[in-house]
């Protein structure tokens, strides 16, 4: 079969990976696609050194790519919105195939971009953009085909896991630890999107979509960061059990669907705890399946580039297929898309980690303890902590409950007067069926 | 669409959670596939109590679901080779697609049921075959397509792996443990495929083909059971830093492709050591994406039924498409299969752990290391257990050596007149690339 013609636009990090891995595995991805994947061209305001790019004039307008008659599939690593969503949807109108690793754009866009990609009978394929270089995509979308998927729950923010796996092995504090990622590359210079889990939302947004069949809708994930997470936390946490990971969870309720990002207490049994560093792990509870887990490098040059290149050759073998052969991007027919609704954070369900700083004075919990009872919120384990000041923290587990009657409870101890500052509340999640 | 028509072959623990899958699933099933999947008819010579089959009368004839001209799909659920194999080549040469759970099929007799598929332009799809659950093989022969396989390592027998946890976390005896794995259904009442490593074998043949892209080929894998590995053993394991595991391990090397199962000393802080129970996990390590894990159940009814369905949908979709658009069986075109050798043992390269029975005299650990030296074998660790007895063990731990050299050292250790009997050895890997 003729060779089929790739444009690269970006050639930053992934794109630099791209390049490496197309040119070195070239046969080895020959013979497994039954043709050769060939770099037409590429687009890029600079070089990158970590790529031979000298047999390629780089092009410096990437939309002129996407007009190219002799390029099959444009792949867009130049991230952001604006550009990103000009170059994809100028490919989809001239009839090529777009692979993409931005998840900002998926989540925030997908649904038009999908709408006009299934116009022109073209394939917009997204692995790289949750996860790195685990195929979780497609492990949710055809692997589990068969499930009704219960829930799902990641570590799909590298950078948020090595500060938490840090403040846990050394007792470190969160500050000083994103000084360190931000040393070692790990966090941008402005470390929003990764430490407050936006990053981690957009992807949690696309891997609901998927194992749900809902449209996309960033805007109704909850997201929490790490930031107000302290060492005393993890190691309370520790103490009982738990170990704290910055979580994107995403469950199938009665009522809807929750989509939630937030440090959460996780039993340090399950598997998804012993995830450290920079490392991504997804979780996936199917009806069918039951548990199962994906865990692999979420970022980097070529873990990412894998996942880029893995779609080429899906796209790549698929190229004149019919639409009814090809894999529907959200997993389900688009026609067959549920309006099953994402609840808002106040009507999903969690069990918590409550901390407080309460006056050393007798009657103090037995307050407490009847606000939760009056919410019908059960205890699970407390603990009061000693010390020689005049407050003491006292832990809390509690069951599971509606985080409305959480917010009602931690109002009310927040105005009791032996009760000190703020309650702190962290979720808790038993990864349970 | 029209309905894709199935004949499910055999109604034991797969085939009635195939049954159960596709019934209450089958609105979630043609959402994802875009046309419903229709069980038009079963064989089974008994009925399974877990499945309402009162709609169908049972056929007893599974041959005849092969040549039936209204059945797209075949589901081999039969197990074993012949009557298997007989319906499988009748199912092809009638221009069916099959889907099977039967890794002893595949793994023995893949390479001609491949070849008559391909003449026939029908697919033979059996991602149920190997690790239950989990999409091992889509993960590897798609998701990480752009990848040179440098090698894979997996619990892929839940019987052993159950065994292996038992052993450890309570210190008991293998035989022991199996009796209480045979009374709890994990194990066989002739328990010889799992614990002696065949059925794993079976597994790891067909990760490996399409990993590196050659033909099956079981009769060259190395097989070794756990029945001789010693609570001893186990205990001295992680006093080192090691957890003893049954693996599967494949390898490519410059010199060939190792293929190996045997108990496997690995290090604690793996992912894989962390995989208890009937638990099954696979490690891959790509070119470019670093190293995955795959994670799940790895048998039980719904578990593998998760996996034929996933398959069944997957063939569904690509029902009438070319030959040129599916995904070849072992991931690479048959026409670009490798003739890359699969070594023999002996010229392995594996570290070791090695137990020997030592009279407590002078000198004998001296002669020891030096015959080690002389065959090139670096120590890296040698603990001499405290006894009362007149006889110590000692334990060593060596560097990666070939198994040819090491097998010449053990002959000539097993013969000095202070060391008394066998050298236990059981090999080491680190799990690194």
């Amino acid at each position: 079969m003729k060779p089929v013609k790739v444009g690269i636009c970006g050639l930053g990090t992934v794109g630099g990976g791209t390049f490496n891995v197309l040119t070195r595995n070239a046969q080895e991805i020959a013979r497994r696609a039954g043709r050769s994947i060939e770099i037409k061209a590429i687009a890029s305001r600079r070089h990158n050194p970590a790529c031979d790019t000298s047999a390629y004039t780089l092009q410096k307008d990437v939309i002129a790519l996407a007009r190219d008659p002799e390029i099959d599939i444009i792949v867009e690593l130049i991230g952001g919105y604006e550009v990103a969503k000009e170059l994809v949807m100028t490919a989809i109108e001239n009839g090529k195939h777009v692979v993409t690793a931005n998840k900002a754009l998926i989540a925030v866009h997908g649904n038009e971009i999908f709408a006009a990609a299934a116009k022109k009978n073209v394939v917009v394929a997204f692995e790289a953009s949750v996860a790195g270089g685990i195929p979780i995509i497609k492990a949710i979308r055809e692997g589990l085909a068969a499930n009704r998927i219960n829930w799902l729950a990641g570590i799909i923010n590298g950078t948020g896991n090595f500060i938490m796996t840090e403040m846990r092995e050394k007792g470190r504090a969160f500050a000083d630890v994103l000084v360190e990622a931000q040393a070692l590359g790990y966090a941008e210079a402005d470390p929003t999107f990764d430490v407050e889990g936006i990053d981690a939302a957009h992807k949690l947004t696309i891997l609901a979509s998927i194992a749900y069949g809902i449209p996309l809708q960033f805007s109704k994930a909850y997201t929490e960061g790490i930031s107000k997470v302290t060492p005393d936390d993890v190691q309370y946490a520790e103490e009982l059990g738990y170990r704290i990971k910055h979580l994107g969870i995403s469950r199938h309720t009665d009522k809807g669907i929750e989509l939630r990002v937030h440090p959460t207490l996780i039993p340090k049994s399950s598997l998804l705890a012993s995830v450290n560093g920079v490392m991504n792990a997804v979780m996936v509870s199917g009806d069918a399946v039951g548990q199962t887990l994906y865990y692999g490098p979420g970022a980097g040059a070529e873990p990412t580039a894998s996942a880029v290149v893995s779609d080429l050759i899906d796209v790549a073998r698929m190229l004149d297929a019919t639409a009814e052969s090809r894999v529907p991007p959200l997993a389900f027919q688009s026609s067959e898309l549920s309006e099953t609704p994402v609840l808002s954070v106040e009507d999903t369900v969690s069990g918590y980690y409550l901390r407080l700083q309460a006056v050393e004075r007798p009657g103090v919990l037995a307050h407490v303890t009847r606000i939760l009872g009056e919410k019908g919120i059960n205890i699970e384990a407390i603990v009061q902590k000693e010390t020689k000041e005049a407050q003491v923290p006292v832990i809390m587990l509690t069951q599971r409950v509606a985080e409305r009657m959480m917010n009602e409870a931690i109002r009310e101890i927040e105005a009791l007067p032996d009760i000190l500052g703020e309650v702190i509340r962290i979720r808790v999640d038993h990864l349970a069926d």
